[in-house]
């Protein structure tokens, strides 16, 4: 998908949500438990559910891989379902994946190509040979961690390097990596103070931004500094979403919570105009 | 495993060799294509072949990924055919993983107990949280990337944080991690001459030692300043040891290969006594 799609899929549904698809069995509706693939019957309710007030969605990998050959398929199986039924929807493989350049390759190939993704996050550790073999492909997207919604983020990501810290460094450096238009970054909501500052290095790309609601970031602080004139965010939440309810009426409730979600996004796009 | 069994085999073996699982269905030898699983048969063979000249054997999760389904069931297998016919064998999960906290135990609980690994190698960025919940697990190793054996290393690992370089931080940082004691490292062989200060800081830590042989470092080097008296370092080879042949005699030749390495590294270790 290209950059110019999804803004268009953005102003038409005046939403930038993405809703993360991190399955846990041991939280979804125990009635699907019966099914035969209770991960991807989840998923598919919730897509349906919700895919109007969303423009993204997020399965984080280690849900998967935690299933074993079981996930993987479910994995597949979830994003078959969106790109046949839903291929205006953007998707993120969250799988913060990085290697030396041959073997980052390997992953790069296995999202975007064998899976369909149209982008998957990435740690930037390694530096740019771990990075680039991702931005090699046309109309996919590279998102990189920078600034990070958990407490560790404070054990290096705000280190000083020089007059920088570390994340503007990995920011400013990863601009001038080959085809680093393809590039979006994480940085998470509960750092909304830090958004004004990314802004000045980065003013135009997309931001994958964790979270929002469980997590205790507030969307209209992330948008005050966040927002670009192509909107230029994509706010995550998962568990606010995908576990509104436990009961048989999961699917609703989840709709019910993603079309708030859609509406306080909405007012605020209407607030910029 | 617990390290002193790692150890005690390292002393019977005289070889600190770790061999890299890395296949790549466009580099085994063509016979073996007409297999039910070539990923397996080729792994199978390579073990058989060098199991007595290693001490470790490390599949890149990269390689199988990319085979999809397919992939994670060789994987599968060839992590179950080590435990089950050479449990005295280390084995290590190449998957470079690292999330947020709950995000991360999934991983964990998927290498550790669900795959069966002794280790799993994770990335610093994302800090603290992110690789806590590995070091949860009794007896098994979380190997964290410090200095990488690749280019892009230069990026950030090595860039001033303050009075020290990033990879040193990340060295000093995590060794007030709880259970600490189950943290080794990741420093390439392409940057021996880093090893003895690395040594200033983690005196007795294990290292896994990438890059000697095709990357090009010297693993003389690496062993100069990098050895403790507890030998305290893997050093990995892949594609030397495993694509030493295209041929019928693939196995043979890897025994070959790996014998070598052992034979330098017995050399190495009776020169230090």
């Amino acid at each position: 998908m290209t950059t110019a799609n999804l803004i268009s899929e953005i102003k038409k549904k005046q939403s930038f949500l993405c809703v993360g698809l991190d399955v846990d069995l041991e939280k979804v509706p125990e009635f699907l438990l019966k099914e035969e693939d209770p991960i991807f019957s989840f998923n598919k309710a919730i897509i349906d559910a919700t895919h109007q007030y969303a423009v993204a969605y997020k399965p984080n990998t280690a849900f998967y891989e935690a299933y074993g050959l079981k996930g993987w398929r479910s994995l597949e199986k979830t994003i078959n379902y969106l790109n046949e039924n839903y291929p205006e929807i953007f998707t993120i493989a969250d799988a913060k994946r990085g290697d030396i350049g041959n073997t980052s390759s390997r992953y790069a190939k296995a999202f975007f190509e064998d899976l369909g993704f149209d982008s998957v996050t990435v740690a930037p550790y390694m530096g740019k040979d771990s990075v680039e073999p991702f931005l090699a492909f046309e109309n996919k997207h590279t998102i990189m961690l920078a600034l990070t919604s958990n407490e560790g983020a404070f054990d290096f990501q705000t280190k000083l390097v020089g007059e920088k810290e570390l994340y503007k460094q990995v920011l400013k450096t990863s601009k001038k990596w080959r085809n680093s238009e393809n590039l979006m970054y994480v940085v998470g909501a509960t750092k909304a103070e830090f958004f004004a500052d990314i802004r000045k290095i980065i003013p135009h790309s997309f931001l994958l931004v964790p979270g929002v609601g469980a997590q205790g970031g507030s969307l209209k602080e992330v948008c005050k500094y966040g927002l670009t004139e192509n909107v230029g965010l994509l706010v995550n939440s998962s568990r606010g979403i995908i576990y509104a309810s436990k009961d048989t009426d999961f699917a609703k409730a989840a709709a019910q919570e993603a079309k708030n979600m859609q509406l306080d996004m909405k007012a605020i796009l209407d607030g910029v105009r």
